[in-house]
């Protein structure tokens, strides 16, 4: 693949990763980055994970691709105006969410310039500082409403998400949105959850230092994820989340009643159940 | 420390592990398995976790220690049995309840001879093919009720810990199975019904496999996990289970109303509050 002028537009845990993918494996020429948070503008360049930060405008000015690393309410306000702002460049966001984004921009002009995009990694950290090499990796990126982009620029995403180690899923962006709601962003609930129990419940932290295993710390690893991040995903995900999170609390609530009535044999089928996801994870 | 002839009485993840780390240790002149299971006790001889396989009073007579690393239901139904059986030597269990277990034996005549400890180390596998040598290492191993047992079983059982990398912590037994609700046993109930819950909703198994990133992977882990030995645990620590776990849907409820109302500041400080656990884990 030709080498590319990409800007990307938030340089933090996804886009720092991201930047050092690409320069990784040689799919740019040059790579800016526009940041509104100072000290996070200075870190990536420190950090060298891109050659340099420039204003929006000079940046999508410059650029042949732009990418959109930012929180999902962020995404959904700038999109339309950047693509006012865009010639022929190529334009792809990684947010977890996908409905809302590919709403606010369904009948705008340069539409086709736009491939609406999730790549499925990401970690409990937050910040430039967190970037790291080996993302996205092994991973699926989901590519949404394809059809409405321009062909050129859906090839271009994908050959890239390949180059850098990942496998290509379509989907429309309300399946998109309701499978997220059920793979990762209960998963998040659940563990921020989890933390406020333990928090809750255990006045020694001292105790949760000392005796925590690494199956608790494997379930209460997403509490430590940045709410800026979060909080928009929920909400825009709000009928999918409030759904799937119903239905954890009856789970939860199964399990409460099988232990309060001694019965041992429901206990056991619900963990039967439960133990299904082996066959479908590793 | 000297060498002892050390029987196991179940030779499964725990027991497995741990006899690959007396071995390593050079804490063991001889490791003897006792093992109801005929598939396990071939497993565990073929993967040499053990020299022999010995009938339970055999195995007895013949060790200076003995192990139980069964379910806690079978360690309760056993422990004052093998009590009656010993002469002078060491019994210690990997149970992860110490209430009922402590009681079970308060009185016995050769209640000094036993040491109650929690080993806070496991895995999502069970049986003997999944013992790894490098288990037990930079967690806590908890002593229970350490007045109750004699000096040099407290002192051999405590040597051992540490010489296989463990860092001990003495506690009184309701003391301990309150912190192991709140740090351990919730974990795994979350676990449990996030995967009950993905399972009934993601009527696509493929979209789970395909989307699945290691945030889901993480959360869900402990969803492998065997019933046989959590039906028992839940079971025996059922007051401070349900008490934990009342405050786990409490808490997935304030997610659920603040994403209802669209509260983006109360999620917001839902999330904040989650976060603080960075702060004590790692």
């Amino acid at each position: 693949m030709e080498r590319k002028k990409i800007a990307i537009i938030g340089v933090g845990l996804m886009g720092g990763s991201l930047a050092l993918r690409l320069h990784e494996k040689k799919l740019s020429s040059k790579l800016i980055g526009v940041e509104a948070n100072i000290e996070n503008a200075k870190a990536a360049i420190e950090l060298e994970l891109i050659d340099e930060i420039l204003p929006i405008d000079k940046a999508i000015e410059t650029s042949d691709v732009i990418v959109l690393a930012i929180p999902v309410d962020a995404a959904v306000a700038l999109l339309p105006n950047l693509l006012n702002k865009i010639d022929q460049q190529i334009v792809f966001d990684l947010g977890s969410t996908k409905s809302q984004l590919t709403d606010v921009v369904k009948n705008h002009p340069k539409r086709g310039r736009y491939v609406a995009t999730h790549p499925m990694w990401g970690t409990e950290y937050s910040g430039p500082a967190a970037a790291v090499a080996s993302a996205y990796q092994n991973k699926a990126a989901v590519i949404c409403n394809a059809g409405d982009s321009d062909e050129d620029a859906l090839q271009w995403v994908k050959g890239m998400y390949q180059k850098i180690g990942m496998r290509i899923l379509e989907m429309e962006a309300h399946a998109h949105d309701l499978h997220a709601a059920y793979i990762s962003h209960i998963s998040h609930i659940t563990s921020f959850a989890l933390a406020n129990t333990v928090l809750e419940k255990e006045k020694e932290e001292d105790a949760i230092f000392e005796l925590a295993s690494a199956g608790f710390e494997s379930t209460v690893r997403l509490a430590k994820s940045n709410p800026t991040m979060w909080v928009p995903i929920f909400l825009q995900n709000k009928e999918n989340v409030l759904d799937v999170l119903n239905e954890h609390i009856e789970q939860l609530t199964k399990f409460k009643i099988a232990i309060q009535s001694d019965r041992a044999d429901k206990i056991n089928t619900l963990i039967d159940n439960a133990n299904k996801i082996k066959k479908i994870i590793k």
